[in-house]
């Protein structure tokens, strides 16, 4: 199954559920500060959704005793495709389980990355219906703009930890329909990062060298901001509210997007960007950064920080 | 032909072709305060690139006794879609012809739209390659970023008038398979606007009334800056470089957007616009703007000027 | 050689008192939507900050059956300079009384300008100690940055109407010591506007003509902004929280600044601003603005709003 | 009771004449890139203004065989105060000369501070005339706002090396009246830095301690633009143009300004900033910073960069 040039089987990454040790502090967090809106609780779980969103939520915090990722979510563009995607798994010998329907979406099929990470794909959505106090006048918009704490428009993407980079990312490739879009590769050929596309935006889904040796881990969970200067903003507001920033505001040569790295409370990387740019060729060919590359930094010289490629969730345990 | 879900068969607005009664006026204008790089001359015709466009060009100015519209490319997805489309067009009885291949680009079909605008699709298209002076190390970038002027990093879309925006929004959603996004609809039942996207933007193309009852003219051309902040430095370079502001900087309540439109010597509209939303949703339902929402003005309440209903190009000869 | 603590013989403007018939629905909307704090009440006010003053508030909203202005209070430079200023007054036949002192502040002198508004001077104030859920790692803020709402750093002019610019621009020069930046005069002489300043700021006091024949009365109070990306977002903050926005996001010719007016519940004129130029110069010339400049709109020519020529603070009763 | 003209006895920084070795380069550099305005050559010297300046230019660029500071002037709010100023300093035995008058400025007197750096202060100023094509209809503007490059402003202020930190700031508060507004001192009672003001910026000069033991050396001269975007924009400017950024963007804890440094051509290290806060109170208490504060780095935890301890203009000759 070829990559087919006018997009993905994929519409879209639909929601990613993050294991927290820390629940009422998490959740503190993403709705006072980053300006979450809470829409339902279930078992250990809370759910919560950005303004801009026009599904039921996008991030699911359950309650455990580690970080990490419990499972990401990609929505399939239609429910003919999600039988496909599904029958084309098992034909190569992924198993998985149906779902018969979670909080906010329908039918899900469940299975496991190449590296072990929980994955979702479904069709059925509910869509946000807002409450009184949060309509809008701006129609093509499915709620009122949040405006306490950062206020980020809407999911961006998953960063996942991979011990094989092109295995994985060639499953995404060959099993979702994902486009390459960019890629490292170092001089002696091994491919340490992999960024790939379901729609117009340079990624959203990237897999990154986990050079811990893990497998199934977390990177980071991205949520988009509309500007760079909302970035800058929310530094402020993450410094001022006690939240260690990990690096940035700063330029991604990957992407050309805006970055800011730091850890909610229970200890799970997340990332606010901004900016990036738009794929609209058809025949894109994957941009490939090399070792040399790398030893420069970030787009204006940032240094790739250490944690950066230490940390990842849920920790491995020490021998 | 119905749209479908995985996105058009066009892959994006290719290019556009506009007139100009001022060519030499026209050109400076572009190169110097707008910003934009000539890569060519042909017959009557200069070509002009945006920093971030991976194809050669983006707008050809032709000299002409007129303003308006000369021509609007697609590009369409492949070889084997462009050969569908028109097929499709010409057993629909929509003649064209074929045009062996142009500036930077191949076998394009020429035909008319139902309101006579001429479009052109194509699939095989020349990739910039950029001189010495203008290479840049970050390699997701066609080309160094332009440093004078507003400097622009693509086109965006264009909005073409139309003696009846249902009949043509039709056509292209039948015979391009774009899809519709946003629409006016006045309490009469009459269709004032449609917003229709080969991308996850939000619109590639716009009709709107021709209230002058003119036919293949056209509204305006966009191109698209990064950042707000952009679009209000853009609007001091115009005033200062003795440029009409016709309205904005505002935000549209379509597409979201932050717009400002102004003249170029030749007489022809343009508009900087940035932000907006991405369409991530495969089941989207067109968004309907109605009497009532459009008496309210733009989206903080700026009242669509009268010149935006009454001038479009080229002019409507009075008899 | 020490240091000379002031530029003018007026520090900075110190606060402002607003009249509201609406104090519920005026101060649930400067908390909660421009995100202001209340630090107190007295009597029939409520007293409200910015996050960045060093004092202890800066708009007092009080209860009353109208809206305007309460008082207007500006801080000398020393408490020498503050008795200097009486004195002077005084010695030219203009009497008031001074007030013990009142919240957030030390002994005031009461008077009234030429036009009838009631101005209070003052040097001693009341420095704020945020509480420890505001306290801030930033030594030179006050306090934590707002993050709810549209959070301005600090009060930035008023504007007050005036029967006669000429007379109260020179009673504000020679018994405060500001300094005349810009001014509009028309072709037949007459001073239609006059903008002043006891900073480097091009102007902490704006008095525009009162066209209707009022006196005393408000054109609107500003607070700053740190960026026109905030005056944007809080255009749709605005918009979607149901305040009316008058005219505006524009720049202004006059300061360069870029505004927003919008009516707060109680019926007052407020405006949001940002950037601007500072005035370095200690020879400045003021500049003059004249009738045809004027017709020409704002910056980017956006024309003048009829209601800021028709609606002052508080209406004048028809007879 | 006039106004009186000047905040400190400086009415504000003036220019600053840098020397370099590749004076061709670092011309190209500050006309193409930076996007300064060349105004007129002497001698060796070429000099540069940025187009929001009323004077005729603020930085002077002279070919020499190393790089640093020529001299760093100082505008007196008249010349009543520069002549006060003049006699003060020589009635404690600080000796200078006067010059007749330099390009752009009248009578100047000449002197070295306590650290050997050469000091000009002068009132007589010559005012920026714009030639035809550069005039703008912003009244309050002295010219058209650069369009070519980064186009800063204004110059902002100038770091100084400094032996001895307290002894400098200590004089440059009793002789030019500047006005300390925040300072570092470590644990052991030592002052690391000092920042001094002349007007309601929070700075107009740094003294910062010169870690290898040199005297009259440049740290670094920095212009402002309107906005952090501006910043951001320029880091791409810099870098696509290979001009090496040492550090940021990034947030200054100090003045909360926000910054981009990096090195011009000849080896100079410059500044772009942003943001930051006025000083309204005249009784404004010195903010310190300790050892503790330093070692969290910036604002948002970005450390401080080596060079910036270690590399300063002139290179101290290793022995």
């Amino acid at each position: 199954m070829n990559w087919r040039p006018a997009f993905s089987d994929i519409a879209h990454l639909g929601h990613v559920e993050v294991l927290t040790p820390s629940i009422a502090e998490s959740l503190r967090f993403f709705t006072e500060l980053v300006g979450l809106f809470e829409v339902g609780r279930e078992g250990n779980s809370v759910f919560l959704r950005a303004w801009g969103e026009y599904q039921l939520f996008s991030l699911q915090l359950t309650e455990s005793n580690t970080t990490g990722l419990g499972h990401v979510a990609f929505r399939a563009k239609d429910n003919e495709t999600l039988a496909a995607l599904v029958k084309n798994l098992e034909s190569r010998g992924i198993t998985g389980n149906w779902i018969a329907g979670g909080f906010g979406h329908g039918p899900a099929f469940r299975f496991r990355s190449p590296d072990g990470h929980f994955i979702e794909i479904y069709f059925e959505t509910e869509r946000y219906a807002a409450p009184p106090y949060l309509t809008t006048g701006f129609k093509n918009q499915p709620q009122r703009r949040g405006i306490n704490g950062i206020g980020p428009r809407r999911l961006d993407h998953i960063n996942l930890l991979s011990s094989d980079v092109k295995a994985c990312r060639t499953f995404y490739q060959e099993f979702l329909g994902l486009r390459l879009t960019e890629q490292i590769i170092f001089d002696d050929g091994s491919e340490k990062g992999a960024w790939l596309s379901a729609t117009n935006k340079s990624y959203d889904l990237a897999l990154t060298l986990d050079h811990a040796g893990g497998h199934g881990r977390l990177h980071h969970v991205t949520y988009f901001v509309d500007s760079r200067e909302d970035v800058l903003r929310a530094a402020d507001i993450l410094v001022e509210g006690g939240i260690k920033v990990e690096t940035g505001p700063h330029k991604h040569n990957i992407g050309q997007t805006f970055f800011l790295y730091f850890f909610e409370p229970g200890g799970n990387r997340f990332e606010l960007g901004s900016g990036g740019y738009l794929i609209l060729d058809p025949e894109w060919k994957p941009i490939q950064w090399n070792e040399a590359d790398r030893a420069k930094g970030q787009a204006w010289g940032l240094k790739t920080i250490e944690s950066f490629h230490t940390y990842g969730m849920p920790p491995i345990e020490k021998p």
